[in-house]
């Protein structure tokens, strides 16, 4: 049936559901005493961040749903860079929201504090599946008096998050959608081998040229080729696929040796255009991970403000758990490192020509 | 009873209401064809913005109790700042949220546009409550379609309606407020004839400054003379009661002769130590109509963006309409006018030393 | 030579050229009496704003120059997204920045406005370049006092102008590029032509939906058919490529008829891999020309608050002038309006196999 | 001399002092090589952050002085909000500004960083001073190097930080401003003595409501009896003034035992007309703290996204050493925690009549 064909007319009102939306708003001080003025702000606050964070689990369901498939159509790159930048608006949003509840003081946090007894934030079920679902795993969480962070939730969201946490999660399917890159490895044409040849020249270019540079004090020259051992010191240990082995096994590295490389290799030549989507996609990705962690801080401190060192509603961790959260819980952490990894443009391998051609569109070649 | 005593533990979900937020999604989509991704985020950002205008709300009626007293205690004006600093707050983000609806395209919203005939914000109960609580008029409003404005809304809602345009508004609270500002007159102190004088000796002054002054040509000088000329003529008509009286008749103007010179005089002694919160009221006032009439044209652009030059949901106004109300519904016009009446702080009167002691706090003159 | 050879160490301070950037803060209220406090914050907000102005033409100039080439590089066409990105992530500071500004209340303003005779924005050469290269023409300004707008430049500034003036802009860049898309015909398959069709067909559908659709009342079905009939009266209109002449003839539309329909093009056909970044080329377009509309209103919006109905510095114009500027030179109008030319997506034309295998990348036909 | 008489006409390019100003952009990779297009970028956004730092700097001066006086003029508080409110505007920006940045991609900035060797933000002494007028001390700062951090200054930005390093900062001036406090101790009322008592009574209360609360089940009830119990403690602890004085001997506590109670007062009394303007700014301190502590979060974020695991420019510190300053530099910390000292507005000891009128306006109790 076409989309356009006989359904009832509908209201504003009953579209949005809001005779139950607008009416789950009960202050606990008012049912107790005195309605506490600031406590409808609480509850508000909170339900628009749960609702954002349904917003959030809805996009992330249709991400690992594209990024499922053996192999991603090309179409939908373009889509998932959209949805990807979706949440990051969202996510701005939700650091920006801070601003309102701190127009809520400490004072007025406790005129309804002690009712909220043992509600805490640590039960919000759709925020555990946003970090399960973007790659959290249990063993890298931060834990908190020793028992698993699930244990506040019911049941049924029990469930829910130990099925999700068996399954792929962005994270992994990220990984393994870098790992599929054509090209890295192509007739004539090794794209690790080629790279780290061109690090070699770029570091012994730049030795030779601090040496014979006259402007340089002698202080400065030994500064600046210390830094330069040290670099490519640097760059043969991060390439080693040995050592990096031995990182994901130390548990300081997540990311696959194979996906870290593809990774490199679409920064480098993000101007392709094949690449462009890609590379987009890579930017996308550590964004979110940087507002999520932002946002993390951001709540940390704002704890910070209206406890100061008590602990949160619920006996919940305060500011000290919060921080280790935004340092341990962040996911995506490989991807900002990187960077770590780029050489500036002109000392990158060029490309073959037929490779060229291929990372171009079809239609130009004719 | 003591807030602290005998009462039940509560889970985050159920304080919340979690149940009924979030299971108050239901894509007409999904209902009558294939569910369209975007329609998800076009319900919860909805959902969103009615829990906001519910706290609007909130925070208005709590504004509204406080001037309704005859005496508004001084203990409250702190309050009342900082209330209308946090619907400042809130308005910022739901200018904000806009960012997010917009990484919904044209053509996503043609999936689902539809099935929502003929729902439209214009339905939106509490949006109304909130101008009528600010003070928007009835014969104020920007007529569309002949019709008055609440026939799209439920028979209970148009009696809420009704019933708050009976009451005062906030608008005319706060004029009354002003109108009974003490010091405006005062024994051996009438502000309004002082501060008349003081423009008088100003523009004299400027006039031989500008007449005396060898750095300008004639032409500079010619214009500078006019400029004053015709600053010192809108002083005159502005400061007349007759004509204010006549502004107010023909609808320019809607804050009364006294409460404006009220304004005016807060404005001037503002540092004086009693008058510090009642300038940050104005202000603050000040600022939330400059950005309630912002997310009004932000609003507007973003139905541009997304309807072009065709109409809104349910044959509702687009573009043209809500661009009317931008200006139209502006409520606090004449806070934003009262810069025009401001001379140089130099310039201003002094007061009584009678006054100005009246004007400190007690303990600082013992 | 090579990027790294033989160069002198370099300080913070000298790079930044502190010695000049912070040396050039002179308050004219010191110069002439007592130093107004927030001269300063007057002085320093403007320099910020025209440092962001050569920024913007920083980037605008290297767009001109990728799109003036004869045949766009497709590798360039990331990089325009990514620099019309910076431009409006500087925009969305420009339009936060009016809040530092409106910390200056009116009254601190008054404490030396007079000095500032007649400076005023206006006289901003890089403000008029910026709309110029963007593609703002002399006819389309709202003429104030009726004289040309740069007459209140340095003979060099409006040499400068009058000579951006006579290349191509980046509207007119744009339009040209958007006019040379290739597959808007080619053998076998018309894209207006089967738009059309589509159009045609998706209306009858609907129309009979309509009047078979037994939820509706008479009334409901009424006001739905002539909506529909409307909808299907202007879409006739807007294809048409003689109407939208005689449109471009009465300055209501600026886009050529071909630009238009590629724009469409590319929109509805987004997710095709060759044309996702033009999709989102245009898409930040859009924008770029949105928030420079919302600079220039929160601007307008700020100069009411802080001079209410008076004329600016140096007589110039205030909020009338300004909100005029706000609807008269928006540039991208057109742009904006291609929401309005499409349809869903089920409801457009199928692409034939052949095109489709040349919208997409090379190496995934193999 | 008047402030409008006789002074010259001036155009808003030399006002701004523009031919300095947009003459300071000068690329080093252009110098000495191909010109990198994002190096202006890169320069003009840190002009912009050096004229903000003058900005804040100039406000910090003004804060400076209105403190120094040995009784601050009741006036001047205020003042005093507007001046921090707008800093903490600023900071707002400083922060959204590196959204800016970011749009400068890794490999984008390899193309000139090599250039920039030695110079690095490190360098900046306009941030230094920032810090030090605050309250940054030396001997809190973390080390880097295990140099002072000024030896990167010219010899004159040396003298200038260490004259500051001098002189009363104003954490200092605010600690003096609370210790001066009146009321904290006056006939027949001692605040401290009233709030011990009152806390006590609180806690009491609260046992016994835990201990007789039929909804709890016995190890909620033994749960919360240990919360409170800890709390009465952390209490006791809290207020002792030996205790206070050893945490300020170990260097984890900064502000005076009287400072301390005096913030708490002003907290638990702020809605007494004379207290609200004093709890203002302490909240404003507070949220500029917080500000600035997040500016240097997210700078620390984008220095990861841009280096990686690399040092800086000129070697200096990298993610770790600024992720170190986020906690270590952080100045008005104790402010923050006063909300651990607040107990609910019910609890807090009435005040005496006699003060109750001193804390109002004279005119009231007329």
């Amino acid at each position: 049936m076409n989309q356009n064909e006989k359904y009832a007319a509908i209201h504003y009102h009953s579209y949005l559901g809001l005779d139950k939306v607008l009416d789950a708003q009960h202050p606990r001080s008012g049912q107790y005493g005195k309605e506490a003025h600031d406590e409808t702000l609480f509850i508000i606050i909170h339900q628009v961040y749960e609702l954002w964070f349904k917003q959030i689990i809805h996009e992330l369901e249709s991400l690992v749903g594209l990024f499922e498939a053996d192999a991603v159509d090309e179409k939908n790159i373009g889509i998932a860079v959209s949805r990807i930048e979706r949440i990051n608006e969202i996510f701005k949003l939700l650091i920006h929201q801070i601003d309102v509840l701190e127009t809520m003081t400490p004072l007025d946090f406790l005129e309804f504090r002690n009712f909220l007894f043992p509600a805490s934030g640590f039960q919000s079920a759709q925020f555990r599946k946003t970090e399960v679902m973007l790659g959290l795993k249990m063993a890298q969480r931060f834990s908190y008096q020793e028992k698993p962070y699930y244990n506040q939730l019911s049941a049924e969201q029990q469930e829910e998050i130990k099925d999700l946490e068996s399954r792929r999660s962005l994270f992994e399917l990220i990984e393994d959608w870098l790992e599929r890159t054509p090209f890295i490895k192509c007739e004539g044409f090794s794209f690790i081998d080629e790279y780290k040849v061109a690090i070699a020249k770029m570091i012994e270019r730049e030795r030779q040229a601090i040496e014979t540079n006259e402007y340089l004090s002698p202080e400065e020259r030994t500064a600046r080729l210390t830094m330069l051992g040290a670099n490519g010191e640097f760059f043969q240990q991060v390439l080693d696929p040995a050592i990096h082995a031995q990182k994901i096994a130390d548990g300081h590295v997540r990311i696959s040796y194979d996906a870290m490389i593809a990774a490199v290799m679409i920064h480098v030549y993000r101007d392709q255009p094949i690449l462009q989507l890609p590379y987009r996609l890579l930017d996308a990705i550590t964004t979110m991970d940087e507002l999520m962690t932002s946002w993390r801080y951001r709540h940390a401190q704002m704890v910070m403000r209206m406890l100061g060192k008590k602990s949160g509603t619920g006996g919940s961790a305060g500011f000290d758990y919060l921080m280790e959260t935004v340092k341990k819980h962040q996911i995506f952490k490989d991807f900002h490192h990187i960077s770590t990894l780029l050489i500036p443009r002109g000392d990158v391998p060029q490309l073959p020509d037929s490779l060229k051609r291929d990372l171009s569109f079809y239609y130009s070649t004719k």
